[in-house]
């Protein structure tokens, strides 16, 4: 089966599966059935069994999963089996709270420059990575082919941000401002808006 | 139609038609047809039809919506006309964060608590706001009803934070540690987490 054919929300559950598949590695567990993954992320056995089958066959009838197997498996699926590099443009309190967060280099993803506008924060530290003015962008980009861009500027800023990194080989936009941004075909975009998911939330809470 | 009936996945889907009707709005636009909203939002013209007539009839054939009266009421729909308190309890760089957003107070959500386990950190001041011990979380929570709580703790600690907090009558938990809690029914549960979103985007960039 081609990447393109299997459906978006799929995929987009694989790293829940793995997320789960690790946490039970680390209670100790190494085997695990379809009813009980289904139990652990919310949803039906023969979801699982589903979506997996997009991509071969892991289970054993009766048996249930290998964790390990099925979590390695997932993570060459997924392309997790390489040191992904990440650009972040914007080191306000979020950009900030990015360059600190361990869990990004321990699953991976190494944020390996870091721009901002601002002359009060450019120049400014972080560990061995230190904060370059956004108009060195280009340039930055054109020296090394970074495939990820992480975006946490105010929203104003945002859509050019995200066609300068576009237009600089960037295939992959994480966006943290509160804007829907475009992005060309083929150009990959995730945005995280706490706000959105509170939203949601309250239409439950009356 | 009772709240319950309304799929999940719609109710996900209003806080975004919120967020694009502001957009229109704030660029001088009053009417809005459902294929100009389908194409901001990268959905169908006859997915937002459906969506929306799950809470009655906002358009007129032919003439599209009126953004102002189309806005309003899906932001009553969602409970959005007052003000929600919030208890964060975590506050490391992603707390802090969450402490600076003021995306979070122009929007209707209200940091009212913060809770944190480090002597170092407990005390801090942000605006009016000063961290407390998290030992005194249930004694606080037993003098305001909160609705909503925050949680930016590490990941070993998340789950136990959930369960105070649903204890002590908090409804809605925004997770920011990268863990899949548990919650009971009738509590509502979101979850942010930059590496899933990476990690689903990492399948398409080889």
């Amino acid at each position: 089966m081609k990447k393109e054919d299997v459906p978006e929300i799929v995929v987009s559950r694989l790293p829940l599966y793995v997320q789960t598949l690790n946490q039970l590695l680390r209670e100790g567990q190494s085997v695990v059935s379809s009813s009980e993954l289904g139990e652990r992320l919310k949803t039906t056995p023969s979801q699982i069994r589903r979506d997996l089958s997009y991509f071969g066959d892991f289970g054993k009838q009766g048996t249930g999963y290998e964790i390990i197997l099925l979590m390695e498996s997932l993570r060459r699926i997924l392309n997790l089996n390489q040191i992904w590099q990440v650009v972040l443009v914007g080191v306000g309190h979020v950009g900030e709270a990015l360059l600190n967060y361990d869990g990004f280099s321990r699953k991976g993803f190494e944020i390996i420059m870091a721009f901002d506008q601002s002359p009060k924060v450019i120049g400014k530290r972080f560990g061995t990575l230190a904060v370059k003015s956004v108009d060195e962008l280009e340039a930055e980009l054109s020296k090394r082919q970074v495939d990820i861009g992480a975006i946490s500027v105010p929203a104003e800023n945002a859509q050019e941000v995200c066609d300068r990194l576009v237009n600089s080989g960037v295939r992959a936009i994480l966006n943290y401002a509160p804007i829907a941004l475009e992005v060309p075909e083929g150009v990959q975009l995730a945005t995280i808006d706490p706000v959105v998911k509170l939203q949601k939330m309250t239409y439950y809470l009356k």
